[in-house]
């Protein structure tokens, strides 16, 4: 038996999904299809939002890659580099992450974009996305975690922190989560006797002067109005100008209080792309030729939000395929076609393709659509946008599981079941600007905070009366060695004096670290005694009671 | 108004959660009940091995606390102290954990008990439980994750280890564990090309002469009878000595390969009552006396396996209640009457109760049942633990939920999406014993590694064909600084030379901890430059090619 051709195909998102699909459903048993993705599903992020708002279950919304396409070879990996010159990705996989190089006839590349927030000081440590599954499964808990918190605690600032919900960007993706989490968090107030809707504060910025710039301006006008009116705030016009774990700062200096950050800006490419010697991003993507080959590398193909795709001359500016999901399929389609074609001899095809329109859904039964140049709005768009979806999802089982998801929540009170996610990495960075107050006498150090930039003040009460003892952090200097370890409350208030930086060990991985490595253990023993006078080390009382609980001191 | 009198209850599992149900059907508006728990659901553990088979999402098992238990005060929280004299419960809450203290007027010890694997040697690092809900979640997204890189790895060593489960613990736990776990395997492979179920293997180990010993020996008989007809390797009278990432040993030596252990054994007192210098426990437990009342404290009662609550005598020696869901319903409910008799003044009474029977299902529609005395096996066991338990699950909405699941489970494929679980913790430890291999030229590291106890070995064959490199790595010694930083393959081989105990850091919290930390990084540039002779830095290919795939070198 000949060896078949191989198609190794480079991410299962849309591009990468529906390339394998139509290849194995045109050309099955003339070819060998190999389709490498960091996860065994295929993510239909439409539905992210209603994952995130716990109106569809995680595992439910996205389609398993093996049911899916299960004439494909599915390999759950990494890929780590491609040699071109040898026509080799290598990958890791395996629990050990071995190194394994798999050969290729045609290399598509249809990686996608990854979140890049790094113009943005602080974001990246202190927000969420809404790219992948896991993303809105931590939103969603998060979210319960706020209300939660914000139902027990006596302390109103904090409950005003816990309340405010942030999403940064007005595009399709900010407006279909804020206008889902309002909802979800309007449908749980039931079972939060304390909290009451109009303590609960969402906001949406949008750098431009319109939400949903894909959409016609009557339409995203119709959206605006609709979340006004259910207590969103919606701010135009509002860069975002940087992040901390205790509000956003907008461009034009306003301070908005919130614990939950949600960004759905800044797309760039992955590191694999942009470190490649032989990929010359533009934009930040790989270019390619209208019909999609990557021009100075063999057999090499690439689609979907990584590749730019020039479609037709505007004046003198060539116009880009848009990354929407739309276009990846229409993208997919005629790659498959065009990598049979060079396999044949045949000639390749340019990609061409019109927008049948956009969708978006705002929660509550409310939508807005443009189909064909039709322009509605209501339950009805929302009900189209239910549809559509509906329709567009692979897999008959993943169809019916999302329309079941869909019936009981409407029959049945949405779980307010809070899955506790592990906080990662254990190894942070955490923002703070000049006086910002870290942390209160009494409170817990919630890990082993060392200062990488700025400067921190402790400033200690004495216990015997006399003169606060005023301790800096430096740069390279730490705080929480001993608290974390022994496991006792902070002794002094912590603030910024500078705008400072912080890396943050947990508690329970600084403990074993510090326990185990005697290089740390040895170089905290010798600061420690450095840092207090011995009668600084007295018992403390805690500082907080609950009001109406507790017994007052 | 007067204030209610205020019982806190600790823990919101069978014993504390019926507590405060039972105090709020019966005494609604007379009392003020606060219920504490680390999270905002019940969880009705014997659902547990169905929410790692996935038949039941992991949402959907579990009932939110305050939909079950409407008019009690809900409190997420850690109970950090509990301050007997003052009658205050110190609690740390909210994301930087504060230090919140309650007062009670009664308060109810239900926290239950911990998984306590410290008498085996590895066991704890190397195991997964089944305790939580995140255990039940984590421990199928394990197994999806063995079975992807099975189907994917040319080394048929692997992939022996990847199709091998190893169950420790032959009680209702393991059993059901095991059974649930095989008929998801059995059912999944339709989706894994390369997988035979022959291939498989799932293991029971067992340190008694029998599984079930809470049931009749017939049926523990059949029980076995019918796992081993499924495949499933039942190893009775054999202990477990101890565990490695690679293996289980037993306690008369034979070694076990596997990638996965679940360990269902191994019941410890937490931490909280350990450490308590007024609690004196007994057998790990709160003792109490036949009223549940602990004897030397005011107004302290204990529910549930965290109590040793003495029935009645067998001659000398005392009887205590067993450790089950059903007695702690029971206890609970003895208490919910005891604490208002002595709000009123009435005397309080014993717990008595005897046990109904016991179910155990085996998954794959098969169970053994021993109710009121009349044994039923098969089907019908299997029909009646199912409808039991689902008339047992608190909330109706939860019932409707399970009851889906179940009915869609039978008609829908089950699906096979893993859901990627961060690597937790990130400093964590691990065993490998005399001769051991730890990682193979080529390989990547996939953290960072400190010898803590024992001694390794990394050889490392001279480029220039003179004689091997050989490096010992003693305790306090490491590996893989230079490897993970700069992310390369590990070019030495590196075995245990004698049992040796490491700690690992992950790769991307090492790669921050480094670069953060001048400590740490002064410390390995110091010690990188003595390990190698500068010859062996040169560029070296990978050493594994996927057999099939790729091209051989």
């Amino acid at each position: 038996m000949p060896d078949l051709p191989r198609i190794v195909i480079v991410g299962a998102g849309f591009g990468g999904a529906f390339t394998a699909r139509y290849l194995s459903r045109l050309y099955r048993g003339k070819i060998e299809i190999e389709l490498i993705n960091n996860n065994n599903y295929f993510i239909f992020q439409p539905l992210l939002p209603e994952v995130a708002s716990g109106v569809v279950n995680a595992q439910d919304a996205v389609t398993p890659l093996r049911a899916m396409l299960p004439k494909v070879r599915h390999r759950q990996a990494e890929v780590k580099q491609i040699d071109f010159d040898h026509k080799r990705v290598h990958v890791l996989q395996g629990r050990r992450r071995r190194m394994i190089k798999i050969s290729y006839d045609h290399l598509v590349l249809a990686v996608g974009q990854r979140v890049d927030l790094s113009l943005f000081p602080g974001l990246a440590e202190h927000s969420l996305s809404m790219k992948t599954l896991a993303d809105a499964f931590s939103l969603r808990n998060r979210i319960l975690q706020c209300l939660e918190f914000a139902d027990v605690t006596g302390n109103p600032k904090l409950k005003r922190l816990f309340l405010s919900f942030v999403v940064v960007g007005g595009g399709f993706s900010g407006v279909e989560t804020l206008g889902e989490l309002q909802d979800m968090i309007r449908r749980a107030l039931r079972y939060y006797p304390n909290i009451k809707l109009s303590e609960v504060r969402c906001t949406l910025l949008q750098r431009g002067d319109r939400i949903l710039p894909e959409l016609p301006s009557s339409l995203a006008d119709y959206a605006c109005r609709k979340l006004s009116k259910r207590g969103v705030e919606i701010l135009l016009n509002t860069s975002l100008h940087g992040a901390t774990g205790a509000y956003v700062e907008t461009g034009d200096g306003r301070i908005i209080p919130t614990a939950t950050i949600i960004a759905t800006i800044g797309n760039g490419p992955i590191p694999l792309l942009v470190e490649h010697p032989r990929l010359h991003l533009e934009r930040g993507k790989v270019p390619v030729n209208r019909c999609l080959q990557v021009e100075h590398l063999d057999s090499v193909w690439a689609v979907g939000d990584a590749a730019l795709i020039p479609m037709h001359n505007d004046g003198e500016e060539p116009v880009y395929a848009p990354p929407t999901a739309q276009f990846a399929i229409r993208e997919a389609h005629r790659l498959a076609h065009n990598i049979m074609a060079v396999l044949n001899d045949r000639p390749v095809q340019a990609f061409q393709y019109k927008s049948q329109g956009m969708l978006a859904s705002l929660g509550a039964y409310q939508g807005a659509a443009d189909i064909f140049g039709i322009r509605i709005s209501g339950v009805s768009a929302w009900a189209v946008w239910r549809g559509f979806y509906m329709l567009k999802l692979p897999g008959f089982a993943t169809q019916l599981r999302v329309a079941l998801n869909w019936i009981f929540d409407y029959f049945i009170p949405r779980t307010i079941v809070e899955i506790e996610q592990p906080e990662r990495p254990a190894v942070r960075f955490a923002n703070f600007r000049k006086g910002d107050r870290l942390f209160d006498r009494g409170e817990l150090l919630d890990g082993f905070y060392l200062v990488l930039d700025g400067q921190l003040e402790v400033r200690t009460p004495d216990p015997g009366g006399g003169k606060d003892f005023v301790k800096i952090v430096a740069p390279q200097q730490h705080l929480g060695d001993r608290i974390v370890s022994y496991n006792t409350v902070c002794r002094g208030r912590v603030t910024a004096l500078q705008n400072t930086e912080v890396m943050i060990i947990n508690q329970q991985d600084f403990v074993r670290l510090r326990k185990s490595f005697h290089l740390l253990d040895n170089y905290l023993r010798e600061q420690t005694g450095k840092k207090y006078p011995s009668h600084f080390y007295g018992h403390i009382e805690g500082m907080e009671s609950d009001d109406g609980t507790a017994t007052p001191q």
